[in-house]
Formats: C-alpha cells, structure tokens, sequence
C-alpha cells in the first residue's frame, strides 16, 4: 500500500528543504518507497480534520491503511523498521542508530529551534539584538560536541541510518545561520547526506511543490 | 544481565525527580528489571570516560553487556522493545505509541527546556522579566492542544504506554511553573502517572540517592 503524507502547501522556506516532511521524503525515497503527498494549507492543517492526525495541527503526517502517524521522528523510525537500509541488521547498532535519533530531536534540535523561535517570534523584540549571541553560543557547544564525536567519520556511528538522516535534517536547518561552517567535519557531514541520491530526489519532489505553488494561477 | 544507568550524583532538582535518569529509572520499574545505578559528578560527566558514553557529557547512560546507549528517549524505547507492558502487542498501535513519544520530546519539551533556559541561563538579563510571558504563552499553546487530544481518557491513546511515560516525564518538568494547573485534565493525567507503582519507586530510588548526598560526609 503506497503511503500519503502531508507537507506544507506553501512552504514556508521558500523550498530550502526545512521543513520536517523533508525527513520522511528522504527516508522513503532511501527506503525506495513510492509515496503519495497531500498539501495542506496553514488554515486547514489548524482545523479539526487534519488534527484528527495531528494533535498539534503541524506536518508532517503518514497514512497506510488503517495506520496514521504523526512526529517526523517516529514516521522515520516507522519507515525504516519496515524497510532496508535505514537500520542496521545487529541489535545493539540498531539501538544505537535510535539513540543518534533521539539526540537529534531532543538534544541538538532543542536550541536550534530556540534560534528560530528568537529570529521568527521575537525578531522585533527589543531584547533579541543583545540576547541572539547567547542563543547562537548554547547551539555552538552542542556542535562541538557533535563535531569531536563525529572525528573525521563519514557517519555517527558506522554505516549510513536513520540516525544520520534526522541529525542532517536538523543539522540544515542551521545553514542560513552560517554556523555549521564553523564546524567544517559537521559541514562536510552534512554535504555528505545532501549528496546523496535519495536525499537529491527528495529535495526535488518539495522544491516542485514551491516552483509549483508560485505559476499564476 | 543488569542494566547500569547513569544519574545525577548530586541531583540539581533537589530530589524532585526531574532529571532524565527518572524516565528511565521508571521505564525499568514498570519493566520489572532490576538494575544498578552509577552516580557521577559534574566534572565527571565533562571528562572523557563519560563522553565515551554520552556524546554530549549528560546522563543518563545505559550500559548491558556491550550495548552502551545515551539519550532517554531511546534508552526507554530499549526497555520497551525488551520488556512486555510498555508497548501495544498491535503494530499500528506500537507505532502510535512511539509517535507519542517523539511528540513529547520534539513537540511539548522544546519550548519547556526554552523556559528552564530562561529561568537558569537568562535569569539574570534585563529582558527576562518581560520576555517570560511569551515564553510562557507558547508552552500554553501546547498543552491547549494536548489537552484537547487527551480529552477525558487516562493515557494517550488506549492503555498505559511509553508514549504517556515520556510525556509525563515532561510535564513534570511544569509542575513548579504552575502552568499544569491551568489544565485541570493534564493536571490529572500526571497525577495518574505519579500514581503508577513503579513511578513511586522510581521516585523513591532517586529520592535517596538526593537524601544520601545531604548526609554529613
């Protein structure tokens, strides 16, 4: 059964790829599981259709038959438990690759959603000039970190998973911000997962979607 | 074989169960596993030997046999998937369950952990007075929307999970803000929580390692 998702009708980046549908696209396309998308407006994802599958009214969702999910993290996990090649065979490296998953989400994205929630919600806050640097600091000594465990590995923790693909997908959202460059093993890192072919396909399918939402209507 | 986790030597919550080694420390009570508990220090989880661990110098840790994990998301995910009772046998509704429990650490923590930033870190800046209230706006802006799907069940979606689990371990976090109170049916779900048996031990076992570090030494 070809699953659908939900990713922003008109994307909110501009069709940079930050958006969280971006993960599960890359990880179907990894996983070479065709997929359908449903676009969903800003007004419809807050009504109570789509918090039906969305308690938080965000995207992305997954629906297969009788199964729907919301949570980027757990539609990857999903995907990659049902599919090759996202999880290791072995069981300690599997849970391994989960925990690379889990401080994605909960260790490295935490601050970095700071940085967004400082620029987007209080951007015109007369504090924001002054407090920024603080916000940057706490993201560059969860990088450093990342960057001394990562060493000169191709990826965290052996083979390519699913923990590689949600710390990237987190990892990008800090490009604009300049600060991965500081880090130049996280910054080749995370060209290493843009290069590859499941990720240029999946970045492809939501660019579309933006060069598609700007033709005249 | 016995787990060893990781927790706090000198509990910065004063006992109140609110570090990260309590979800996992209750994941194992609701398991039944027994398990052995390593207290280390501040500088202690800076240095090396602890990093080698726990990427980021935090705790808790797991560490069986050769499997050494980090991140308590993915250590209580490990407990689940080892041990009955904490995870649906039906596999949509095991996937509904993780899903909560990526929404509990991705969704409802991050604007938590940006309130106990501003308290701890920010406390002292001349913009945290009235910053605060919109920080405090956007945790509010969650839990309306918890409350809404929690409604008037017990858990999170069916019988009791790690999905309910990580979410509780969250909210607590909020017990001190008062924030709970503002929604009485989140206020009780909690209180089911903490009502569990093996919370209570869980609790009591962090409670005296707390106790024992006040002992005149």
């Amino acid at each position: 059964m070809i699953p659908t998702i939900t990713a922003f009708e008109r994307s909110p980046d501009r069709g940079k790829g930050l958006a969280r549908d971006m993960r599960v696209r890359w990880a179907l396309e990894e996983a070479g599981q065709p997929y359908e998308v449903r676009l969903v407006s800003f007004s419809a994802m807050k009504e109570p259709a789509h918090r039906a599958l969305h308690p938080f009214g965000q995207i992305p969702t997954y629906e297969e038959g009788n199964l729907a999910l919301f949570e980027s993290g757990a539609i990857v996990l999903h995907i990659a438990e049902h599919h090759a090649g996202l999880l290791p065979d072995e069981a300690n490296a599997r849970a391994r690759a989960i925990a690379w998953m889990f401080a994605a989400v909960n260790t490295v994205e935490p601050p970095i959603l700071e940085l967004q929630t400082a620029k987007l919600l209080e951007g015109d806050k007369p504090w924001t000039e002054q407090r920024l640097p603080l916000v940057l600091d706490r993201i560059r000594h969860r990088l450093g970190e990342l960057s001394v465990r990562l060493g000169d590995a191709d990826w965290l923790d052996g083979a390519f998973s699913v923990g590689d693909l949600m710390m990237i997908g987190v990892l990008l959202r800090l490009r604009a911000s300049g600060l991965l460059d500081e880090y130049p093993n996280l910054a080749a890192y995370v060209a290493r997962g843009e290069a590859r072919p499941a990720y240029k396909r999946a970045f492809a399918s939501q660019w579309a979607v933006f060069a598609g939402s700007r033709l005249p209507t």
